[in-house]
């Protein structure tokens, strides 16, 4: 009787010290995007999957394919994956804990010695840190051709060598995201998993090991809005006459946290957040009635019905409490990402594999978004992880790490759904 | 028969066009405290009084008497006055308009060979305006001994000249500062009468060419609150475990702003202003939750007692949020400066005096409120003024000064009351 399949956790284990210990710098991580610290990631994956047998395939861009061969080479193959980059100063789990998740699968199918019907691939991706280059989904996005070219003089934001330069540097093909080339045939991906440490603080509240993405939520950001009024002595106008900045972008912010809460009654997924606010330090005073606000209203939401809705009522709040103010909102254009929607099979799948089936939003994007985005049908799980991601204190347990892991595990055994 | 005694209107327009004259510099006025441009108005007005055959009398920090005698000398006098200087690029009648008054109304009763029962002064009140010594009332608080020696060494912001040098170099006495010397005695000065520009728009809103002073608001100010939350990704945490400072500070000046609309209901005096909020520039983000925010809460009203109330909501109301929001919430102390009061027969009697009696407060400073201090019954007029104070486009109409001009000469005749 052959042993069941459990993920290999002593070799994940020994994945996370050889990463922690090859791009720590100082008390954070330091996993420069298409720079020495990816590099030094991906070295260590690639050593691992070698030690696996996997094949190993790079693309034109970077991207890392380790796959273990299916029954049927020709079907269309599942691929787990997620990024090796990581912020500045960032922590040791966000992104390379899902290629982790993918080799401890597959190093525990090639121990039980199961033989999938389709190839497994565990897929490392190149840059998802928009932190050293501002470009969103470098490597996935690149993979699938979806990248403007122009991102190739984006510089890198520490030391200001262009993406095209860099990219050449490590020994890598610009040519391909210039002829937007697609490196990767959606047509031949059935599913894609990506397992993720949760980057909030929902899984520590509720006491849960881990959760499955009901989806990414899309962001619609009012980035550059402003509320302008008049400049006044705030002892010698009296309310009726204010043209007060403040109080009318205050009003603003206090209607759009009732609209919040009306949509989060009606049962519909929503975040707002006005992450900057300032009056003008060159013009504002303690005895002075403010004439100018600047903004950011960032709504993001599941679906794009209920970021229009918000929008919308943003606006028209905007218009009508300026009259009442007596000042002028203008909220200027939003940039917009949109929503990605998980595979509701998948998903049901995840959550039937969970011992305590939990679903949430991410909020934040991942490489699975690009996934979805050209059809494939992908899912998500979020690991526990203590106080939030992108520092050095990220905290996730081995024993979290496992639920995750066996839940993928069990999900490729049981493919075709 | 006796002409019935009229201001001097043609001397008004004729001191207006000469301080212009001597103190424009581009578009605004420059009448610097104790240097050059205030010296120029001072001189300006002086050779006026010895025009009218006033007595001229200085005293040791350089204030101005002009004095038509009365018939019983021995008797307490009654001051009309106000300040010379005017703050940088400001406007020609904020603070002159109250010196031209004073001796338009003196020139008036001397054609008229009016005899006062008493003394009546005009007094050019030195450096009122805080813009060049960083110093409240320099000239009227000093006339009375009020002011902290220490101020000595305050410099003036443009030269960075001390206040000490200052004086002495202007030829006046900064020992009478260093002593605390009284150089007026309050018992002696039986009303002080202040003429003054209106700096905000309510007189032109009503259609009002003059009003009556019902008191000056103090002002109780938390000039360095601050709410401290946590940082965090604007898409990954939910609401329930945010500790965004930004929703929590809009919720506060929210509560307070209905806070003021109660006062007001019940009719008391009352404004408040957060003229100064911001999130930090260095760790803000338009993708993150605002562990910060920096603001200034200020409180004005005519009563000590509606300012304690205000502060006391604001403190409790802080707590309440601080908790329902998990963020903290440190309004620090606050800078106070008490209301002065009017004197009630005299506003009575000069409300009396106007074709349409309008009683309104003074949100900002002035020298009656360093009269009032000591004792000495004060009342103050306000006169039609567009575009506000403190800038180059004031705007008063010399009809508009007339009426307060006559209110001014009609009350000094009725004295005793």
């Amino acid at each position: 009787m052959p042993i069941a399949p459990q993920p290999d956790l002593a070799l994940a284990a020994q994945l996370f010290d050889a990463l922690s210990g090859a791009t720590r710098r100082g008390r954070g991580i330091v996993r420069d995007s298409y720079g020495a610290g990816e590099q030094a990631a991906h070295d260590i994956a690639r050593s691992a999957a070698s030690a696996l047998e996997l094949e190993i395939s790079l693309d034109a861009i970077g991207n890392l394919s380790m796959t273990l061969p299916g029954r049927d080479r020709s079907a269309p193959r599942i691929v787990i994956g997620s990024h090796l980059d990581s912020v500045p100063q960032g922590g040791n789990y966000d992104g390379a804990a899902g290629v982790v998740a993918g080799l401890c699968v597959l190093s525990g199918l090639r121990r039980a010695r199961f033989a999938p019907d389709c190839d497994l691939s565990v897929m490392a991706i190149r840059a998802e840190e928009s932190a050293w280059f501002d470009v969103a989904y470098l490597g996935s996005g690149g993979a699938f051709g979806l990248l403007d070219p122009a991102c190739l003089s984006v510089p890198r934001s520490d030391n200001g060598q262009s993406l095209e330069a860099t990219l050449r540097q490590q020994g890598f093909d610009p040519q391909a995201i210039r002829e937007r080339r697609r490196l990767l045939d959606p047509s031949r991906i059935r599913a894609y998993l990506e397992l993720h440490i949760e980057q909030g603080p929902t899984l520590v509240a509720r006491g849960l090991p881990a959760a499955v993405v009901s989806g990414i939520r899309g962001c619609k950001r009012f980035r550059n809005a402003r509320c302008t009024g008049e400049y006044a002595h705030s002892g010698a106008v009296s309310r009726a006459y204010r043209r007060d900045a403040v109080a009318a972008t205050v009003a603003l912010l206090h209607h759009m946290e009732t609209v919040w809460l009306r949509h989060e009654a009606a049962g519909e997924d929503l975040v707002l957040t006005a992450g900057e606010l300032f009056t003008d330090p060159a013009l504002h005073g303690p005895s002075k009635i403010a004439g100018e606000t600047h903004f950011v209203l960032d709504v993001r939401a599941l679906t794009d019905a209920t970021m229009a809705a918000v929008a919308a009522e943003a606006r028209a709040a905007a218009a009508r409490i300026g009259t009442e103010y007596r000042v002028h909102f203008d909220l200027g254009v939003t940039s917009d990402s949109p929503p990605a929607v998980m595979d509701s099979r998948l998903r049901a799948r995840l959550l039937s594999l969970l011992e305590q089936p939990f679903e949430m939003a991410s909020g934040a994007g991942h490489d699975a978004a690009v996934f979805a985005k050209v059809g494939i049908p992908s899912a998500m799980i979020f690991v526990r992880n203590e106080n939030g991601s992108h520092n050095a204190d990220e905290a996730m347990s081995l024993d979290d790490f496992a639920v995750g892991a066996r839940a993928l595990l069990e999900l490729v055994m049981r493919f075709p759904l």
